[in-house]
């Protein structure tokens, strides 16, 4: 695999969890050692944050959420990712501080370049180094998601900026993104990721 | 009393409290509309944000505590202190973002622009009018303390540095700030505070 540190990122219901599970059996086979770690949550206070996240007990104003969001990702990337990587591991992460951006930044409208400084911050130089962006139509992406929680109960219009905030960091990190069109056919786009992350069996 | 938005600041055992506890008897005989909060706390996420910053249970990095500190200081400003300013109220608060700025930023070296910056994006403009500062030698105060708490129990040249961060702060922004010598007498301690307040008995 051609980076240590990657990241899946798009709307929820855009199916980043299938590609996950397809890449780590690819990585089975191909006997790399690697993590995988999701966000928010990953270590013991990253999970107590999520909680709070995901509570329906809490008022939580949304710069309030963006900073629970970093805080939750300081604590993952210093006590899990930078040790696994360090060690030689490839790390892949079930969303990252791209999310912030896109979901805070311009879904809750606090500001792009506000939520990446912030996130800047909080991670450092720990930014993922690549990152497969699952590009999806919201009003689809919704009528596939089960569970309603606090965050996805949102309406369409919420995710259509996100969507956008996804478009624009892409666009702006376009040597590191990849952008796929999670309406494709699932074997195809795959085969695209597969080709783009350099995993080729022996 | 000419503020409506007062801080006390000052390391763990400078006597903020005691110090809190006259001003309300002052300004309960003045017939004053007012309010305490406390940092970190004050509103439910903030106090479940607390609990987590308090836990022994978990590993927490410097710069996830600066950050949990941040969130839960934008939760509580949202939700209690901006509301309650615009309903008329004083409001005066045990800790403010200028702790973060000392204790994160000078204390454990993360940077005192940074963690003013990251504060900025917090709390936007609703930054404390005034501070009364309790200036105190941390050998002195240490020994004052009777809980040591994870904040609490690091040591005196932790809070050395704290209290030089406290010092630039009043310096930098010496209209804002008051200095106290937490050491003279709190009787003519409590008399210049309340003089720079503008609190005469009718």
């Amino acid at each position: 695999m051609n980076c240590n540190y990657l990241a899946f990122e798009g709307i929820d219901g855009s199916g980043k969890t299938t590609f996950i599970d397809e890449i780590s059996l690819k990585l089975t086979k191909l006997s790399t050692d690697f993590k995988i770690v999701r966000e928010p949550g990953g270590s013991k206070l990253s999970e107590g944050i999520r909680e709070l996240l995901l509570s329906h007990e809490y008022k939580v104003d949304p710069t309030a959420e963006s900073l629970l969001f970093s805080a939750s990702r300081a604590q993952l990337i210093e006590e899990i990712v930078k040790p696994s990587i360090e060690s030689g591991q490839v790390v892949i992460t079930d969303r990252s501080a791209y999310s912030s951006v896109a979901y805070q930044g311009v879904g809750r409208g606090l500001g792009y370049q506000k939520v990446y400084d912030l996130n800047d911050f909080a991670i450092g130089s720990y930014w993922p180094e690549k990152v497969v962006l699952l590009d999806i139509d919201p009003e689809i992406s919704l009528s596939r998601q089960k569970v309603a929680d606090r965050i996805g109960s949102d309406e369409v219009s919420f995710f259509k900026k996100v969507r956008e905030g996804y478009l624009q960091l892409a666009q702006d990190f376009n040597s590191k993104f990849l952008v796929i069109d999670a309406e494709d056919s699932q074997q195809n786009n795959f085969r695209v990721v597969s080709e783009w992350l350099g995993l080729e069996e022996s």
